[in-house]
């Protein structure tokens, strides 16, 4: 019984990394249809969310079926709370890649990135995209160390950002203001990406250290 | 022993509609200092966050303390859970209303928000405000009724966000780039508090339900 437990535990963490690799594969197609205008790749972001969530609800249901019925302590209760926890992250990746793959959409057949700023937006979603892939990695082998270094990579993140708004707001801009609304509100998306990816290493730490780690 | 236990449990979700107030009055004062370009109000909005995370933590640790000590089951458990869960919500509502008091902050002395659309800021905070305030009391009275109502609420977090940008996107937008890019954010960071406080009462009917209504 004790190992059919932790078979199921371990099924548990399996599966949360899996769905770390399903959001992250989202996430690069909501790029792809941003920066290409791909109209069917948008609509296969938007519609394949349910399926996320539907991953999300399933994982729950066992994470609490465990916690009710085998009264799990220390580490791994821990580790059934973070995962809760990173399910709320990962839920949360999931609907900003939709929100990327609407802004593309509204804009078609126009792709919605203008050319010179193409290179930032691919920059931030390649940072997001090595920031969720760091996040897998760390949720798999509880790696502590790696989740510090997540938090360097999310200051990579900030000087981007930084960086498309000094251009959205320098005297060079000619888009005029919707451009520059769009621009600003997917700087914002890539940002919270990493956020979430940054948020879930600091969820293996508490399931590793006991600690909190105090939000930035 | 019993009893005891759940005079704790009441005293977690007594202590969740308290901090559900202190992050209410956060969001009025966020919107009060970005109105009135009132800079110490901002600084307080952003130094009181602390004492929200802090909170936060003291709540989350009581609730994982008895999930390990008690092993409770069926509501309580899910009482439980919804309370971890929430506790996120009011984290990230927490943090918007941070960001709302720094766009302010950016701008002062200066009122980030032009005369003619601040109207339309304080109708979103005014409903994001009665929204918290629904789910504070959805949370404290278990109302699955109240949690229906409170997504038409939200329906005019849509409405009002859509007049927002035809706004910021009509020829007679004579602003510029800067502040259309603010407001487009502020009307975002407004959104995503209803938001929360429809995520809090979802959390409320699963409690009841024991049903996850799926997101919209």
């Amino acid at each position: 019984m004790r190992n059919l437990y932790h078979e199921q535990l371990d099924a548990i963490v399996d599966d949360l990394v899996t769905l770390t690799g399903t959001v992250r594969r989202a996430v690069a197609a909501s790029t792809a249809a941003l920066l290409n205008a791909d109209a069917p790749l948008a609509e296969k972001v938007i519609d394949g969310d349910k399926l996320v969530d539907e991953t999300i609800e399933n994982i729950e249901e066992r994470a609490l079926l465990l916690l009710a019925t085998q009264q799990p302590v220390a580490t791994d209760l821990r580790q059934l709370v973070a995962t809760l926890r990173m399910l709320t992250d990962l839920e949360r990746m999931g609907q900003l890649a939709v929100h990327v793959s609407k802004v593309a959409r509204l804009r078609m057949p126009e792709v919605a990135v203008p050319t010179g700023l193409q290179p930032t937006i691919m920059a931030m979603a390649s940072v997001a995209d090595q920031m969720i892939h760091a996040a897998s990695r760390i949720v798999s082998d509880r790696d502590v160390i790696a989740a510090g270094k997540l938090e360097d990579t999310d200051d990579e993140m900030d000087k981007l950002r930084q960086q498309l708004f000094r251009t959205l707001l320098s005297d060079n801009w000619t888009h005029g203001v919707e451009p520059a609304i769009d621009l600003a509100l997917l700087g914002r998306y890539y940002e919270r990406i990493g956020d979430h990816a940054v948020s879930m290493a600091r969820r293996v730490v508490y399931l590793v250290t006991g600690e909190i780690p105090s939000p930035s």
